[in-house]
């Protein structure tokens, strides 16, 4: 069955996944000669970077989505359909949806990253990811519903491991979502929360190499560990996680942790499509693009943004998987593209590194840029600048700033709400059947 | 099992909801020698009211919901627990729980009211009612997954069904729910679904009584018709829907139409528990009270709000099944309880209506005041600023005026998106698996 899609004379582009390497290049499509269909799961763009947000009370959902129709209303030449891909056929030219078969003259894939478990299927089955707003939603309910369970035990010790949280990665979410934790520990919980001992609450971040936010500047990890640790956050450096059982964390070196509840931010693996099996490099399921972006071997199969993986000297495994790159990525084969249509030869992408940043809580911030090293107040508010910068939307834009306001006087995070409560996988818990 | 809760020697008054009968109660008992426990199987209070807007895309789930541990975070005498109730035992002067049994001195009922389908087993199954926050994402993303699947049949009698709404029910829901797929129609679909003929999209309210808004005035009914009528909505008047098979709606009088969504607002019955069987008056399921709220046959059982039946000589078959009673009431419960402790008696209560209201669309209410009857622009800022001012939190108060103001100037309903898609529980239609 075939897709239902205007018709049009024009060469067709599809672009797979409305994140930003997606928008970015159907954006930079808006006046060339072609017919844009994007194609995405979801009919929003979620802004990742403030998920952890959203799982810890700070921010409504809604805020931090954006729907892609209204986003192109505007733009003539753009079309949407909410389906999932299930393979390519780059010798027939189309792809396999649950909408039907969509013909396409060039195909740009932009279908980013997810969690990756490294393979461990029960923490794939215990823990939770947080890459999407549902699961975020998720970890909200979550949170929220071991502090209620909490009462419903006399032992201390099944309250500690209710109260017992986890966060397997320090990488800018690790720490992000560990700092959030830590703040709902000291300004919110307690009066919450009154007949509960929140001393049992234990946050801790686990991180395999040697250093948080690797990624960044010595001085940076440093001072997020600092800050981390000021906040009650226990951090393990050289410590990996080998299994989770829904309420022991094991780790290689055979300390046991007991929590309830695990947050896996340690890693990310493209979202890959079937059907381009020899393009993939498996670790981390990215696919191969040259210097244009276009998929090895393919002709007009191109990707962009974290699925995609272009080897240079300066980044030789490939680029950073963050927003950045799949923004400029995705503008420049948008570019591209349409200088392509009138004649003009393809120009190499260049990743231009503006900097990476993250905020561990109130006025606690680091940032670097180039050389440079902030912290504290100035860092953290660069880091709300720069992020209400890029969230889309003005009425969320406002919202957000709203949130980010009130918290900051009250000390408070509004949204503690659990509107769909989150049924854990494993067998041991409690079945709560509650709302409606 | 007993629910743990903390131990004291002051007489025990549970609550039972936290809609505004239950939260006025506990409030009113602030400064009471009394353990005032509240049970909900939320963790929030749902400002119901709003709803619609929830549904329709105009407000984020988040800002008409306020934690209520958040608003009772002060009150010392005050604890929480998240948890269904099964059934009361009045013998025993104990409730039966999902964490376990609870003793009380005395008991609050303030379970409020859910959807009534008068027994109509098909139509429950079918059609959507909106009296939580989940059903009012529920339908919203129903909405708009309608015109996404709209995309995927080439046959115009299928998009027809697709983009057929009827809303069942005259009352303010019914009316206020019309009204706002109709401004979805006029101002904000057209430009997300360019590939549909929207001109398909009808809107049908049903109403078996002889006039709209039949609480209200007979000007405020003949102004909301019109209004409606101009906005495009169908208007059935003295028309009884008898079945709904998940795409045909059939009346009494054998008409058909085609739609494959029904918002059921025709009808609330109260919420009533198990085990006070003798106290109930079937139609509507709401628990026969005194005019001190005890009661029927009970010494140490109250009610409030919707499930509270008080016969007077004013209100014949009850007072009105709306927030302004429920708060009036739990009110006056709180503070009699808060006397009778100190020795006092009872005193009976007294409904006072401060009048009634209903939004059609932008710039268009009717408002009754007693005699007074307002419509248009004025009707319709006194109905924002009354709800705005009824809404509890001021970070809440806060966002829906942001969201209002900017709906206002671009005619637009920000939050299009479909974050837990919704699945049909009819056999003919599709299942669309789709999101994470």
């Amino acid at each position: 069955m075939k897709a239902n899609l205007p018709n049009t004379d024009l060469p067709r582009v599809v672009v797979i996944g409305g994140g930003y390497g997606g928008i970015t290049v159907a954006q930079a499509l808006r006046k060339a000669p072609v017919q844009v269909v994007m194609i995405d799961k979801n009919n929003y763009h979620t802004f990742q970077p403030l998920l952890y947000q959203v799982a810890s009370g700070g921010l409504e959902p809604d805020s931090i989505a954006f729907p892609l129709r209204k986003m192109f209303a505007k733009q003539k030449n753009f079309t949407f359909r909410w389906a999932e891909v299930d393979r390519v056929h780059p010798d027939k030219k189309c792809i396999e949806t649950s909408i039907g078969t969509i013909n396409y003259d060039y195909l740009v894939i932009a279908t980013g990253s997810k969690t990756n478990f490294f393979g461990n299927k029960e923490i794939e089955t215990n823990a939770l990811g947080m890459k999407s707003i549902p699961e975020s939603l998720d970890l909200r309910s979550l949170i929220l519903q071991n502090f209620e369970e909490a009462h419903d035990h006399q032992s201390t010790e099944v309250q500690d491991r209710l109260m017992g949280f986890v966060v397997v990665g320090g990488g800018p979410t690790g720490v992000e979502t560990a700092g959030a934790l830590a703040e709902l520990k000291a300004h919110v919980l307690p009066s919450d929360y009154p007949d509960l001992d929140l001393d049992l609450m234990d946050i801790h971040l686990i991180e395999a190499g040697g250093r948080i936010l690797k990624g960044m500047s010595e001085n940076s990890s440093q001072d997020a560990l600092r800050s981390l640790e000021k906040l009650g956050v226990s951090v393990h450096l050289n410590t990996l996680v080998t299994s989770f059982d829904g309420s022991v964390v094991e780790t290689k070196s055979g300390e046991k942790i007991d929590a309830s509840t695990v947050i896996w931010a340690a890693g990310v693996q493209g979202a890959a499509i079937d059907g381009l099996e020899e393009a993939i490099e498996q670790r981390p399921n990215r696919l191969k693009v040259d210097k244009y972006n276009r998929v090895e071997g393919y002709e007009d199969v191109f990707a962009v943004g974290d699925i995609a993986l272009m080897q240079t000297e300066e980044y030789e495994r490939g680029h950073p998987m963050v927003a950045p790159v799949a923004m400029q990525m995705g503008e420049h084969l948008g570019k591209n593209l349409a200088q392509m249509f009138k004649g003009a030869p393809l120009k190499p992408f260049r990743y231009f590194d503006k900097g990476s940043m993250a905020t561990i809580g109130r006025n606690k911030a680091v940032l670097d840029l180039g050389k440079l090293h902030l912290r504290g107040i100035v860092a953290w508010l660069g880091w709300m600048f720069v992020h209400i910068f890029y969230l889309i939307g003005f009425r969320n834009k406002v919202v957000v700033f709203v949130n980010w306001v009130w918290s900051y006087f009250t000390y408070d995070k509004g949204t503690r709400l659990i509107i769909r409560p989150y049924k854990r996988k494993d067998k041991n818990s409690k079945e709560k059947v509650a709302a409606g």
